[in-house]
């Protein structure tokens, strides 16, 4: 889950979690919400209180482990552990759900020795169903005792979080700040809200930066914009979705503000985790085959064109396209046409991955054998100009599949 | 193609088609533009000038045809004919494309001696190629003496404009206003905008009712917002869009406005007619096996409940749990919560035909047999109630299928 960082200012740890930043450490186990031997309990925990910043859904519909992380974190901006379950959404469970959250905040806090406002909650899988609280119990009286900072507890922590997943998503960079190495690091889950009543993402960043809370939100939230906000596999929303991420501080160093000289760099880390897990969660969008990179410029505003890239790579008609190779520029120009952003009609340039097949609004005759090839490929970019402005967004996704269908047309069971 | 209209101020005319009222006629022939030996060109004719109004695609690429439309309408508000072919959508065409409306205009004209400002041209079929002109001259000559006034006639024209659609859609009904028989009738086109490089709904309505191109654009634009502004098949909006009314008055009687007394009835007829082919079309939705209705209540306003109302029926997760006659409520509320109205996310019923399945946003325990029994069936109606307002709508859409994906799936041919 690696890829090009030549010319960045950071480098990829080869084998790093969410466990090398400075403090961490993670595990995970099964305690049987799960109907499989899979582990559906898991936590991650930071010796000191660390800063910490998080974005939520914004389905008005959200579940009760979101209510009680805001406020975990309204309480002081400082988070010692993520507690997270999989195999139950807990959402749509009313009054007694929000007990069965507070009571998992309350039971990990009494197991692990840590204050209950210090530790966010995070559940992902079936929604409307209430938790099975006395396997939930027994799971975190076991869990402080597989914590650890080597990678195979982060490992097991990964796949704690996973539902309908085929890949465990986890990343790490090492970034230079004032003359000290600050690691940064992710684990996702989440392949579209899509199997029978499963839904999220979840996100997961530990750093050992020195930074305050709100400096960490700021860069968190623009992060966000840019990557799990520009990824759609079905277009739809769950209640669950949450990213929360961790700063212990203990790379020591000058705390990282926007005057630090090393400011950018670490945002620019920060958004690089972001990216690699947003990426890996469209790849691994339910039932596809391919990633799908919709590059749009020369847009009135960068807004507009993250519109019209979203737009795009959410068109039902060009997901099917893609999966069957097929270059159908008539559907891109026309799902361009329909995001409601300025577009001039006889300037847009098409081109799929360096095939171009639309130039000012008029056809190119292109080699359709060579496109053919080329969208046969397991990640396929579509580049549009719209020659209007200098406004550009990238957005991801994935293409629409008989096994999308399949997946989401079987039975709740 | 007829449904209960029990109450309503209204009859339906079995076998009634747009020749039905009168002055029109209508007719069709096969010139060359598809592959097959179906029609593929079409007019209707009124034999005075009718009162006319349009409604096209909101779509910022627009196909050649609707600008020589709008300019017919444009010159006077009235129309004698339409001219309607199939298998080539004239659209990303660039000055060719806008010569060859206008040469089809000119020519059909010519033809049939009537003024060019006073006909409407509508294409649909294929994006980015151009007209084989030298087969549409051919046809346009020969199309005058196809129009009759006989059933017959009008279905070769309901045959001539139709592309991936399996059934032909065309409804007529009959209203008394002042004493005398109206008859509204109406013919359309359109599956979604699905078949690879295929576009288009085309809907046209004709009329014998006295009234003016104002009135009856105000009737036809507030109809198409409750019927073909309502329907959703890929979400995708072709270049294409078109629904054009004529009225030709030969029913005589005092001209209908808002003061006359059965303003009402025949408001309520032309809407019937429109909702008839909309959910017509979104029955005939690509791969469609179910049409979906989905009504909202309890909203804070019409409009939200239709932007509700169209986000359940337009999610990719609900269609498909429809077509695995799956009783998939967490979807449901799912896709109302992201729809970005107001909700109480404690206060949703939702049923699916007569089965509750979540009341005040609790599940409710239903008998999941009699759920799959009836999500069996051809027509599944989703009953949401938001319990925050007076607020209603109700959309129509298709379930999502395996051959959605075969057929966007298949390359350009």
């Amino acid at each position: 889950m690696t890829q090009e960082t030549a010319g960045k200012p950071f480098t990829i740890v080869q084998d790093g979690s969410v466990t090398t930043p400075a403090g961490f450490r993670a595990g995970g186990l099964h305690c049987g919400l799960k109907k499989t031997s899979r582990n559906d309990l898991g936590a991650i925990v930071c010796e000191v209180p660390a800063a910490a910043a998080a974005v939520y859904t914004t389905n008005k519909v959200q579940a009760a482990p979101i209510k009680v992380t805001r406020e975990s974190l309204a309480a002081g901006g400082r988070l010692r552990a993520l507690l997270v379950n999989s195999g139950n959404a807990n959402a749509c469970t009313g009054k007694q759900g929000e007990a069965d959250a507070y009571e998992m905040r309350s039971a990990f806090a009494a197991a692990a020795g840590i204050p209950a406002e210090q530790i966010a909650v995070a559940s992902t899988g079936v929604i409307g169903e209430l938790l099975k609280m006395d396997r939930v119990r027994e799971g975190i009286g076991r869990l402080p005792q597989q914590l650890a900072g080597d990678d195979r507890s982060a490992n097991e922590f990964c796949q704690a979080i996973l539902t309908t997943d085929l890949v465990k998503k986890s990343i790490c960079v090492a970034v230079e700040a004032g003359g000290r190495t600050i690691h940064v690091a992710g684990a996702a889950k989440g392949s579209g809200m899509i199997h029978p009543n499963m839904a999220t993402m979840l996100g997961f960043v530990t750093t050992d930066a020195n930074i305050g809370s709100e400096a960490l939100q700021s860069l968190l939230s623009s992060a966000t914009d840019r990557t799990f906000n520009m990824i759609t596999v079905d277009g739809d929303t769950s209640t669950n979705d949450m990213l929360v991420a961790m700063a212990s501080g203990l790379a020591g160093g000058e705390e990282l503000t926007p005057l630090h000289p090393d400011w950018n760099s670490f945002g620019d880390a920060l958004r690089y985790v972001c990216e690699v897990l947003a990426k890996a969660i469209a790849r691994d969008g339910e039932g596809a085959t391919k990633l799908v990179e919709v590059r749009v410029s020369g847009a009135q505003s960068d807004r507009s064109a993250a519109a019209i890239a979203k737009t795009i790579v959410g068109s039902s008609l060009v997901k099917s396209a893609v999966f069957g190779a097929d270059a159908n520029w008539g559907r891109i120009i026309a799902a361009a046409g329909r995001a409601g952003e300025p577009l001039d009609p006889d300037s847009v340039d098409i081109s799929l991955g360096p095939i171009l097949t639309l130039k000012e609004s008029r056809p190119v005759a292109f080699d359709e054998e060579a496109a053919l090839e080329y969208l046969k490929g397991d990640t396929v970019e579509i580049i549009v100009d719209l020659h209007i402005g200098g406004g550009a967004a990238v957005a991801w996704g994935c293409d629409l599949t008989y096994d999308y269908v399949r997946i989401n047309a079987a039975y709740r069971t």
